[in-house]
């Protein structure tokens, strides 16, 4: 890609509205624009991330056995009134239709994935069943102001499993944990991201949420010594929850329990048969008896992730994208004036990209030097090659990592071993 | 694929709201669920074939330099103010926001992309530029009952251009003909979708539709004598326009027109200055002085052109997918019963994956050998397989087209050269 076309530039500064820094940043940066408070166009290079974003999370559930599906936002008032949640969700966004009855924009698909699913079950054969969609959903947020971290339109992969009982749910559920850990891992937040026992709320003993620890967290968790794992505020208020999470618990003992903030990036939840005794659903069991169908959900919110990433890995110069979200591998920059070493530069991106190498190609002719380096630092690529006159000369380039001062003079071949 | 592996079955009847063919085609197959008029979820087979489409028409996009980015579909009343908009465009879905003032659910981005992309214009260095998205879109329809040719929620491709002066424009718009044409022909309906002059409106002299021929098709369009161009009604009842497009146009010509039902797959329009300027835009000409910024947009939705496709191509016996979109290549039907031939079919269904080759394998062992053969017809991949005990002892395989009725029998390494 060259930055001579995109339609993007990078900026000095945002609206002042814009009081989050992951917005800021990639807002900055061009990755995304902000059309009001909690909705955001993902711009070129923006989109890029948000997709590898999805399909590294679309890989680690298709790995699961799950199959990918897209269900409508827009949902009937009648599905929301059978499970009796119409009034009780208090971010639904409510529309007229006009030939139709009152609508919902999803903010979640229980109400539409129960009777989709459960409408192709007839008997324990059929069963269990795992599907999700990566899908914009919408929350009717009062006042959003955390950038990607909260919107009123954001991306979500939001599953749904079913099972015989409660025993095959929990087996599922089970499998999710690494699933998600994976997907955390290959973004880069794996080292800081803690399983946290959450309230199961009044379907489960607990559910869970994948917490990234950083300074920027709206939530407070609490770590074990020397743990991966971690419990919130509900926990911590439960005795009876404490004796159960903490081995060889004694009262007292949570005072040893470490307070961090963190940023919610992944839930999942235990539903009990709640939804599908709502559709009146079942599944015949070997007998032929009518059996309850047990289910669970699993969310994980692109958008929010993409924030994350960079709330926790920025440093004070701009983004650090790990290679796997990262839009290009290298940022390419050319400080070449006259035409052959212009020619020279084009012909070494024309070399990369050849080699199905990914490159962020700095061909701007009206812009200082002192600039290029600080928008390659604020985009955050991975690798920062320098083309100079200079570096012409001796057939190399310079070669910086983004998170790292050393320079390096290296051939191409070289770089293209890297 | 293994069909024991899909959580969707085949169905003989669908409910009788659905009066569509295409829809019905489509939910008997398994590869989408209607939700409610208008809003449909896919499948898992048939998000495949959704997304093949999208990225057949983002390929085309960017073979002429667009830019992909993705746009919010919640849109602030404000903008759709400063357009004179938001009383005049009848199917726009409109809620209340908590914070903020009322909000839209897009039917179209003109209002979010000219603020967008003018934003980041200063000169004339800065133009042309055309971005477009991939996105869900929302329209207040009040009785939609054509499957997914007309949906409340749908998806969209819609391409914006913005140009130095109205040359600049015609030169990008004649462009997007046949990049156009080439989303047709690679969907399997180019030979019937017709180019077909359209009313400008109040910005240009003539738009242009893309329209598929079929007897099922919702618009009537009247085609030149023996071309492959045509005109809607619009145009028929404007002798001036008639005397432009119509070569040596004599009055009474348009007698000769022949006038065929077709469903629009695609139309663009030139718009003019309009929305800049009613955001104020311009670019700085070579002089510094300040010029109007003129704007072209272009829309092809993916999700009707699947059901177009659909309606098209279908017989009747079922769905007749092209290769480029079919969820797979192959059927293959497996009439094994006992264990050593199940695992003879496996072992072929392996080898065929190993090959990257696409197959959905009927690897059900509780079905009729007639239904098999029926569901392979209604899901419409394009090459059928059978292997039986019988086709096993001779180490061949029963071939047979969706669109042929000549039964073959081939090795495997015939089918693989397929």
């Amino acid at each position: 890609m060259r930055f001579t076309q995109l339609f993007t530039r990078t900026l000095r500064e945002v609206a002042k509205e814009e009081t989050s820094r992951n917005a800021q940043l990639l807002i900055r940066a061009g990755y995304v624009n902000r059309l009001m408070a909690g909705a955001y166009s993902y711009l070129p290079l923006g989109l890029i991330v948000l997709n590898k974003i999805e399909n590294i999370v679309r890989e680690e559930m298709n790995a699961i056995g799950a199959q990918e599906v897209l269900m409508p936002a827009l949902q009937p008032r009648e599905i929301w009134e059978t499970t009796k949640r119409w009034d009780s969700v208090d971010v639904l966004y409510k529309l007229d239709g006009q030939g139709e009855k009152d609508l919902a924009l999803g903010p979640t698909h229980e109400e539409v994935v129960t009777p989709l699913v459960t409408g192709y079950v007839q008997s324990w054969r059929d069963l269990p069943q795992a599907v999700y969609q990566v899908q914009t959903k919408f929350r009717n947020e009062a006042r959003p102001k955390a950038g990607l971290l909260r919107g009123r339109e954001f991306r979500m992969k939001d599953m749904y499993s079913f099972h015989i009982d409660e025993a095959d749910l929990s087996a599922f559920y089970e499998k999710t944990i690494p699933a998600y850990q994976n997907v955390y891992a290959r973004c880069g937040i794996g080292d800081r991201t803690l399983l946290t026992f959450a309230s199961g709320g009044m379907f489960s003993k607990y559910s869970h949420e994948f917490q990234t620890l950083t300074e920027y967290g709206e939530d407070t968790i609490y770590r074990m010594p020397g743990g991966k794992v971690a419990l919130n505020q509900e926990v911590l208020d439960d005795p009876a929850a404490l004796a159960e999470i903490i081995p060889n618990y004694k009262p007292g003992d949570e005072k040893q329990l470490e307070s961090m903030r963190a940023i919610e990036v992944g839930n999942i939840f235990k539903l009990s048969t709640r939804f599908p005794d709502a559709f009146n659903a079942g599944y015949a069991d070997k007998s032929g008896a009518k059996q309850k169908i047990w289910m669970g959900c699993y969310g994980i919110g692109p958008s929010r992730l993409m924030g994350t990433v960079v709330e926790c890995l920025a440093d004070d110069k701009g983004i650090v994208w790990p290679e796997a979200l990262a839009p290009a591998k290298f940022h390419l920059v050319s400080l070449a004036r006259d035409e052959a070493d212009v020619a020279a530069v084009d012909a070494i991106y024309n070399t990369m990209r050849e080699k199905g190498i990914t490159v962020l190609y700095d061909d701007r002719a009206d812009v200082q030097t002192g600039q290029k380096l600080n928008d390659a630092d604020l985009l955050g690529m991975p690798h920062r090659l320098i083309v100079s006159p200079r570096t012409l000369k001796t057939n190399q380039l310079e070669y910086k990592s983004r998170t790292s001062d050393e320079v390096q003079m290296l051939t191409l071949d070289q770089v293209l071993a890297l």
